[in-house]
């Protein structure tokens, strides 16, 4: 199985380095998928990196295992490659990887190479032009456009002569002025007849992107529509690239973990980065608006000093109270932020969801209400005005945090913000704050 | 472009169902995409969902459309169909993706339809013996299996013959016994020439899976093989199936939807469920988690009294100090659990991970410790006293919610447990209370 192959060279490779046994390491190797290559590359220190990518002789799998590393070991070992290997190195890469590459590089490194690369350097060079994270900066412009008239013997022929576009399980069909007008799959190709003609057997006005589409939406087409690849088309409709279905799982994972990081208030850049004082500054600026709402907290706390004087007791129940608060709050904004990015909360739905959201936080605020008015009663706090003040502070705590988790992530999107930026910081700061003030007064009425 | 029809669909035809204008709306559904047409079901009323579905005449659009729709939805239209309209419903769509329609059905329900389908029942319900959320549940029983010692021409009239199987850009090579031995892309097999042999033109070996191997799994190494299709064999090395791209896509938004939703405390049912008292239940295990550790909080608080009796500000300072834990405590968290979820953290890189983790919280927990000091010393609360208590309080929250949200996850993950649960509940209950302890017991002896 090659799965367990991964494994064994991920056992294997670094012993052999640490041992330098280097016609070994080089066999072993030789046996493997770029794919797992380039998981243990990740994982090695930059020497021994190095000294391993240098035993790959195939110009080809080079480019494969490159392609596959995370940005930060490629980062190390293209700064160290004179220009005119690089340049050697991403001609044997698809253009979209290459372009991807090129993007991670200082701009005068990239322009380098790119002169080094020739006339597959200016193609490329047209690829780096459209905006990151929209289709253009992700399609591969490898890919069969033929014309409509041509049979299917002669469309297989040309597909002979193609051998290396990327991702060709489409024929596309473009008319005189390059515009998309069709397309086939490989395997509709060949169960037609040889003698007819594209133009009649071909699905018409295909599903395509155009090159400014954000990635997202590319993705979620592809999803929704079961593609292995869209067609990119420009502003007249010419065909211009394909976006592949492995381009799209990356897009696809990278949203997931930026939406999931996002909501802790980190970024994707701190699982994989490695300074300490990097990883901090990453974190900073979600912990310092809390630590504010925090020194916020302190502030109206302290208005409500003299209850604390009348019954300190008041001061026990603040953690659960806020905690309750929060906790509700998150997973009523959780439930939005990802019914809007599935896209199964759209503007006809959306009244009924958020009603669907705060009537059960309702119901559940009054069952936890009931609860800690009991258990503050049996505990003999001050009863009757104690249990009672607690019992309406979790009751106003945890209807109100409720409130700012389903609305706050539906507003941010409204005005075209991240709803998963809500959801994290925001949520938690403003139902702590909203929690201290409506607890703190409750308490201070009756008490 | 078809996205726009896909609006044009959802904007007219719930209107055309409200004016009864039943022939424009079925010549509407006729030029729509099956994907288009479930997703605007999915939000009609129960009765005009099931009066458009009927409109729909094609056998085999009514199975896209579907297979398409959400589970609600669907068990709703089929609880209405006669047993004999299922079937034949079911006998239009993909094997797996029947399998999956039938899962959800009730036991006997199900039994009624497999028997109403016939023989191809019979091979379904060999699908249904999977377990869920394994390659066998998942993978669809169509698929080219040639043998390796014919030639490329007869290879590719076979596949001419093979007019059924889903996702066939692959064909795969067994022996006389059904083993696995090869695999060639259709595009591969169309650029050989023809009286090549098919043992001479595979590749061998081909990555695979079992059929027990967990759905995510698959979906890992589709994705970092770049896959369209993997295939899947049984305990004798025998092809029985094979997981196409589109499911893995499918596998992989599910799975990250229920980590997010996990974290929360909540399930994907969540999102689509429609009754407030279902919606209540599915969230109280995790509150109800919370709630204890938040009444183990007073219970620990309470024992601290006499530090609020010297000093009522140190109340003022709880939810900032448990508030910054938790927060920390989460971030934490959610890189671990996103690093393994991806495969970046492995056991030789989780040392260093953690360390890395603890140290940036160190150096956070040093930085907000100085400034709540300040803050405290600033308002005149008991200097020095209370600033240093409220100072050490923060350092030895975040640190120690820190370490549990870096080591939790890793724990659960260690014991075979999810480790999104652990970042989830877990890791705020007991942050806040390690918080308390701590806290309590700094201003106790200092104040």
């Amino acid at each position: 199985m090659r799965e367990l192959r991964g494994s064994v060279l991920q056992a294997s490779l670094p012993r052999l380095v640490r041992r330098g046994a280097w016609g070994h390491a080089r066999r072993l190797l030789e046996k493997s998928h770029p794919a797992d290559i380039a998981q243990v590359l990740d994982r090695l220190t930059e020497a021994d990196c190095k000294a391993v990518f240098d035993l790959i002789r195939s110009g080809e799998i080079r480019a494969a295992v490159l392609a596959m590393l995370e940005s930060e070991t490629r980062a190390r070992l293209l700064s160290d490659l004179p220009t005119s290997d690089a340049a050697e190195i991403l001609r044997h890469m698809p253009q979209d990887d290459a372009a991807q590459v090129l993007r991670e590089l200082p701009d005068e490194v990239a322009d380098d190479v790119l002169t080094h690369m020739g006339e597959e350097g200016e193609e490329l060079g047209q690829l780096l032009e459209y905006p990151e994270s929209t289709a253009g900066a992700i399609m591969s412009p490898t890919y069969i456009a033929l014309p409509a008239g041509i049979g299917v013997q002669e469309a297989i022929e040309r597909v002979r002569r193609h051998s290396d576009a990327e991702g060709s399980f489409y024929v596309y069909v473009v008319d005189d002025h390059g515009a998309l007008v069709g397309v086939l799959s490989l395997r509709q190709l060949i169960l037609q007849p040889p003698d007819k003609r594209l133009q009649d057997c071909m699905v018409t006005n295909p599903i395509r992107v155009t090159t400014d589409t954000d990635q997202e939406e590319v993705a979620g087409i592809v999803a929704r529509y079961d593609l292995l690849a869209v067609p990119v088309v420009n502003a007249s409709n010419q065909l211009v690239g394909i976006v592949t279905v492995d381009d799209v799982i990356d897009v696809l994972r990278e949203e997931a973990t930026e939406d999931l990081l996002k909501l802790a208030g980190t970024t994707v850049e701190e699982v994989t980065s490695p300074g300490l004082l990097r990883g901090a500054w990453i974190r900073i600026p979600w912990l310092v608006a809390s630590f504010v709402g925090g020194l916020t907290g302190i502030f109206l706390l302290d208005r409500f000093e003299g209850v604390f004087y009348q019954a300190v007791q008041v001061a026990f129940f603040l953690p659960i109270i806020l905690g309750m608060g929060g906790n509700v709050g998150s997973q009523c904004a959780m439930v939005v932020v990802r019914g809007l990015a599935t896209g199964q909360l759209d503007p006809s739905s959306i009244g009924r969801a958020v009603l669907h959201q705060i009537g059960t936080s309702v119901l559940l605020a009054s069952l936890f209400a009931l609860a800690l008015a009991g258990w503050a009663t049996w505990l003999g706090y001050g009863a009757p005005r104690l249990p009672l003040a607690v019992g309406l502070g979790i009751f106003a705590s945890m209807t109100t945090a409720a409130t700012i988790g389903t609305l706050l992530p539906i507003l941010f999107s409204r005005v075209g913000a991240d709803p998963a930026i809500a959801s994290g910081p925001f949520v938690t700061t403003s139902s702590d704050l909203m929690g201290i003030l409506t607890f703190g007064s409750i308490a201070g009425m009756l008490i």
